[in-house]
């Protein structure tokens, strides 16, 4: 059975969900697999990956604010010599997800009609992160 | 080497956690593969997947409340065309899995003694939910 | 297409960040797979696991903390009777990952240069933790 292997990398500049189903649904597109499942990865400690509502532009922000009361910068944390945002960019990584895996049906991501895929930048700063694409199948 | 996809529908009304671990087990059974990867994954973004403790029912409740807690309805959310359970719900399901990932080893789902499979279903309407499983192995 | 599964035990003490990258890397590299994919399993529901930042140290203390704070134990549960900190750790089990899939690339896990690979033990007293390591590849 094959598998392939794919590297895509997404500049970021604060704070942001950033879509890549497109992105994503075009490299299967050009891939011989057409059942199978799909994994993405991210190599980073303070971006992380989100499937979520991709018709309300507002759902991002209220997620962004969401995450924004879960870890609150300030003085409590231990580790801050990277800045008074990169530990909660850490906890809010480690409540959302490192890897998404999706099954391929008929050469499509067996998503549904209102989820999209996000790369979630917890950072103040500009970034470049990679995410590694693995399809495996028929 | 095979693999498999199945999807099924699951029938919400209200927040609550639905166990599915036979359905799945169940659809396992009536495969030729014995050994190998089952990954589950939620057709949607205010519902999602959670592996848990399946012995005491009030585990259930004591989760649901703590997500209530997380994420409460309020007056704070830009997002409210779809009703004040909507954000909350899609908090979270960001908190919680759209998909999981479990060995099939020796015909049967890897999971501890205590482990069950479900559904969170995190809006108040009736809702009906699909959940695409996919097999791979030998 | 081969695949190999593999149980590792960790003896934990307490709420704590365990490391087992090096665990894995040394079980992958004694594999003949060295293209593919990597699935942890944990099979427990008041421990879990995480990619976090390998580098510093207080990185790890802040995140027990920030968990702590997300699932205090308190009086507001109905599921105490396995003790005041086992629904806490239901809950903190639930926010982050009972299972983790990475690609494997040249006989390598696909890890970016600061992520390490944890089991989050959420309960006080002394555990065996059993994951279940899954690999599938060429």
């Amino acid at each position: 059975m094959p598998h392939q292997t794919h590297t895509i990398t997404i500049t970021t500049n604060g704070p942001s969900l950033t879509e890549f189903t497109r992105e994503t649904a075009n490299w299967i597109g050009t891939q011989a697999i057409t059942a199978g499942l799909l994994t993405l990865f991210c190599r980073h400690t303070s971006a992380s990956l989100l499937i979520q509502e991709n018709a309300a532009p507002e759902v991002q922000d209220d997620l962004i604010a969401a995450f924004q009361r879960f870890a609150p910068e300030g003085p409590h944390y231990l580790h801050d010599s990277e800045g008074p945002d990169d530990m909660p960019a850490h906890i809010k990584a480690a409540l959302t997800q490192t890897h998404l895996s999706i099954p391929v049906v008929d050469g499509r991501l067996a998503l549904g009609t209102w989820q999209g895929i996000y790369l979630f930048e917890h950072r103040r700063q500009a970034h470049q992160r990679q995410i590694v694409m693995h399809l495996t199948g028929d």
